[in-house]
């Protein structure tokens, strides 16, 4: 019992090293098969052999499911954890849609994307991602929230110069909410933008002193993964040297 | 009397914190409601509403302002300092369009978005910001000083590239401006962009010189940061070893 | 014999460096003249001109080719190394395409992009930039496995936001798909856009945390090749201390 | 007479700061007008009045010249010197342009921007720029090669996906270098984007790659401009110590 106990929860034994690539696979597999799903004309032999695709793979995950359960020192700990929850809600959509009709099953098979969070539980250099933002939290939060303001800013001021203008484009604060964040984060659809000539001077300056705050958090993060690295290393000699 | 001087101006007591959380949510609503009093299609019943939350709002901060000047030490300083113009001008707008017509009314409304301007006051971690702004103050200027002549570069010369092509699409060299900054921005919304071989090559060569100059400061910014915490770090530990 | 081998291999030679400038000379003409015969309208003087611009370049490459093959030490572990390969791959074409129609030729001439790579065997900076990547190996892996459960995650929350509005733009996932990475590089061409009040919300919050994935790379690149440059230097210096 | 040399070529006089003051005002001045010279719909009126700007911004911006061949130590050193031509230059345009028809004039107008390179003469803070330059050199040329070649290669690539699809849009390899930059700098005009399965892909493999290359130029000047900062610090202080 220890010995699928390790193979499915662990990862320093040859067979558990299969096991998760094999887990791993299987969500990518069950991924493609779903985004396949959504082309409009699908020819009805493909249909069916997603249908089967799908049908595997969700017999595959409940057996994993129902493993890691019988494995858990905890069972009620395990299906209430995130990554329990996270496991139930990727078979369950397939379970409950038997007999109700497709509009409803297509809404719930959104959950299967969950499946793909369990690619998380593989990964340990996390851990030094976490450690960077904790460094620099106070600066997200402050950018953040001055990300935001300037966003609400731009968007009134946007609002005021072309509303009269183009009353059908600049329709209320919300859609110039949305033109704000396609322009400060320099996305430009092209869908919405100025015409006036002051909403254009208001643009540039919004653009001069936004950039900054958009762009900041990145560097924040790429800077902050470094001193993570450092301390890291650090830790690591002062260790080797006790 | 302290206990309300207390309350309104500091932070330190439960119901200073309650106050500050109280006030702050107040901003947030009054910020919402006019967002939403923008949408076109209106019916009269929610219009209704939000002219009440309206109300209670300006009644709510017309309050904290007569507070604020009660407990000031320096009535007449607080009055004509920066956050006592702010507090006013956010209320005055309501007081002053009594009377008037709603198109006035509508431009005066733009100020309450100064109300948000009082979540500057309470955030601290706005004098590291500043700090680092100071560190590469000059640098800021340069870039900034560059920027604006490489935009105003960039536009002449597009101007004479793509005039006499698109004339009613680059119409003068503040057009051409336009252009300038939603390019060098690579904001790109392409409602203006260059069709001529001259003009294209012109493009790239300015976007090779331009995207170096208009993300520098960003880069500024979160370098500065860190060195405005190594700064500030190294200020706290002398102190406790005094 | 000596002597010609260091002409070809080396670059200490005045005659090596003058072969050198030469044959990268010859790349550069050559990938100019494949791009001038792309050009729609092209008249049957300059298509001759171009024509034997291509057998010249064709002979040289050739007579290049073979020469590397005799001054080599060993000949089979050349032609079968990278640079033996794209050397071959650039002259290949020409020789297979006498005989057969003209549109299997173009599909063929891409290739011919190949010997643009030889400019990488002129270059030793890139060795710096190699350090830098091994460096922050395994950032980069983690960013980039986060960027692609993004991308999807992004690609599959807008195509349940925008499928029902937008059936011909927003197709499958797989349009979807293409909608995130425009929209995550912030390229935003303006072909496929979120008009639902739910995907432009969706397109908000995705933008916030996807900037930051996106451009984390870029800086990881530039902050570690800063730390390569030191480590080069700290050899350096230890190299003339011994 | 050194009293007007110091004051035309020095700072360190209040006359000499004023005089800087003045000719920065006339160059700004003569930039604007110059500007609203090129808007369509000019009132008679008002280009009398621009007409006459020019004349007097001439008179001075002459006056001035000479006064500088005047005062200089080597006349001839002057005349050929860099800021010498482009004196010169900003001020010919308007002499030859007598006689001659309205369009060539225009066209000699262009010339009047390099007034605007005299703001240079001002700055001193362009040297730390130079020296960060200086410190990044060999990554800067690296990364603009290829940025270069990945552009070329990106051009060809989308050739052959798009070409037989929209022959009109990607009509030769120049056309796709068009595409090249305006996606890879993510400005994306929309004037031009691929609609292939192929192209798409290629485009999402490019970008990956591409964004890395196209944005560390910045990330590199803003990292050594701070290192810049540090040896200009420890060189004060090096100073200061003996």
């Amino acid at each position: 019992m220890t010995s699928l106990k390790s193979i499915i929860e662990e990862n320093d034994t040859q067979a558990g090293r299969y096991f998760d690539h094999f887990i791993r696979l299987l969500i990518v597999v069950s991924l493609i098969s779903f985004s396949i799903e959504t082309l409009p004309d699908l020819n009805p032999k493909s249909s069916e052999i997603l249908k089967w695709i799908e049908i595997i793979c969700v017999v595959l995950f409940t057996i994993e499911y129902l493993a890691r359960i019988y494995v858990a020192t905890s069972k009620t700990k395990f299906i209430f954890s995130f990554y329990g929850l996270v496991d139930l809600l990727s078979i369950l959509p397939f379970y409950l849609s038997t007999g109700i009709d497709l509009r409803s099953l297509r809404a719930f098979r959104f959950l299967r994307l969950f499946r793909a969070l369990k690619l998380v539980r593989y990964s340990s250099a996390i851990i030094r991602l976490k450690n960077a933002f904790v460094i620099a939290k106070e600066e997200f939060i402050l950018f953040f929230a001055m990300t935001a303001l300037l966003l609400y800013f731009a968007a009134v001021g946007i609002y005021y110069f072309e509303n009269e203008v183009q009353p059908e484009v600049f329709t209320s604060v919300f859609t110039s909410l949305w033109w704000a964040v396609s322009t400060l984060t320099t996305v430009g659809y092209g869908d919405i933008y100025p015409v006036t000539v002051g909403g254009r001077i208001f643009t540039f300056f919004i653009l001069i002193i936004g950039l900054g705050f958009v762009s900041v958090p990145a560097g924040l993060i790429s800077s902050s993964l470094s001193k993570a690295r450092e301390i890291e290393k650090s830790n690591q000699s002062n260790a080797s040297h006790d």
